[in-house]
Order: structure tokens, then sequence, then C-alpha cells
């Protein structure tokens, strides 16, 4: 028997792994069909193939993300967890196009786009029948970090 | 028995109407005392004395809220439950001064304050030893409206 701990552990560590990766298809086996992500501001983004539309909308960024898990409580096949996330986007083309001119002018102080975010996700799991953990439900409270 | 999610809704219904009513020791009896608030680009509020604490700031509105429910499930001792929230905030002072010329200028269009919040919510509910169900963890992703 895996701990289930440690399965939603693995699950949170492969999710940031692949998203660095642009790995949609993995990433996408990390959630149920019917998952659904809440954020402020906007309705409520349902299923697998909504979360896989707007991935396509960021891969013109590099996307390194990392969570510190606050907390984990499995209870039977269900389990809530909430971490504290950090995310920065950086634009793939102007990384590719970098010169030295360009590295002196970030050097500068020159606002880089876009913003490093964090913020805290409360999140359900759902352990699936075949034993494979999922996401299920996730709020996000990202926010631009000033 | 009584059904836990009939309890759950319950719950929030009495959340919204002691709140209303600035009816604080009754909204302190329903979450857990190591209870955790999530909100966009603040520090987790922890524990009923902090809540306690932040409700006294808001003592100078009228607090009109409504939730709709999305979905409640429960496991065992444990749900999660997704609303989304409304909340006005309406000055208590200016309500009590108001004369037919405050009246006529709030007529006139000039914005109100606070505005109208409104954005989902994500909670985690704990059935305690007793049967009683409590807010264990909430996620509040409240924007103002534009």
């Amino acid at each position: 028997m895996p701990n289930d701990e440690q399965s939603i552990r693995d699950l949170i560590a492969t999710w940031h792994a692949a998203t660095a990766q642009e790995d949609l298809p993995t990433v996408l086996t990390l959630m149920a069909e019917d998952v659904v992500f809440l954020v402020p501001g906007r309705p409520p983004m349902r299923g697998r193939d909504a979360f896989a539309a707007s991935f396509q909308g960021v891969q013109q960024f590099r996307i390194e993300s990392k969570s510190e898990i606050q907390e984990i409580k499995v209870t039977g096949d269900w389990a809530y967890c909430w971490t504290h996330l950090t995310v920065n986007l950086t634009p793939i083309e102007s990384a590719a196009n970098k010169t030295p001119a360009d590295s002196s002018s970030e050097q500068s102080g020159k606002p880089k786009f876009p913003p490093r975010r964090s913020g805290y996700t409360l999140s359900i799991f759902r352990k699936n029948d075949d034993g494979k953990w999922v996401l299920f439900r996730d709020a996000n409270l990202l926010a631009a970090e000033s």
C-alpha cells in the first residue's frame, strides 16, 4: 500500500516538474476529468479540456513554480491540502533573443514582465478506483507580488 | 441522525444571519478553534481569536452576505463545500445620519462605499465528536465587482 500523503506530495512535485517542461499530457493525468479551478475575479474553470485550453495561452512563457505544502489531510479516498505557491513566468522569446545589451537593460531596474506571483492554494484530491490520486477542486489565491 | 449535508447548509445560513446581526459569539461557535482563513494577497488568518479581532474591524458596517452553494461533499467526519459568495458592506454611521439630501446624493450615481464584492469560496468542514459541524479551512476568493 503506497502512503496516501506521500502520493499527494509526489503528485504536486510531478505537477511542477511537468509544467516547467510544458508537458501538458502529464499535467492532465494529474487531475480529474471534471476538475474545477477557482481563481479570484473570474468564473470557475471546469474540466480538463478547459485547463488544456488555458495552458496553451501560457506556452509563450517559461514557467517556474514551487509549492510549500502547509498541510495535507487524508480521509479515506479524499484529501485536502493547502500550500504556499510561487510562480515565475519568463517570456521564452525574450530569453531566446537575449543579448548582452538586453541583459544590461534588465539589470538597470527596468520592471520585468510578468511579475512574480505568490499566494496560497486550497485543494481537494480524490483517489480513483485504481488507487491513483487526482486533483479534484482547487482554489488558487495567487496575487502579483508588489 | 441529522443529515450531514443539511447540517452544513444550516451552518452557512446561520453564519450569514449571525454576521448580519453582528452576533460575533454565534459566528465563533461555527468555526474550529484552529480554523485557517486564506484570502488573496494576505498571510493566512489562523484561529478563532484572529477572526474575532478582524470582525471588530468591520463593526462600523452593516454586512449583507449570501452564499449560493455550488457543491457539498461529505465523507465521514469531513466535508468540503464551494459556494458563490456576495458581500455588501454599508457604513452604519452614514445610514444612521441619512437625511433626504444624503438619500438624493446616493441616487445621483455617486459611487457608494464600499463596493459590492463577490467571488467563490472553497471550504473544509469537520464534524466534532459531539456531532456538530464546524468550519475548519476556508479559501475566500472575493474580489471587488467592477
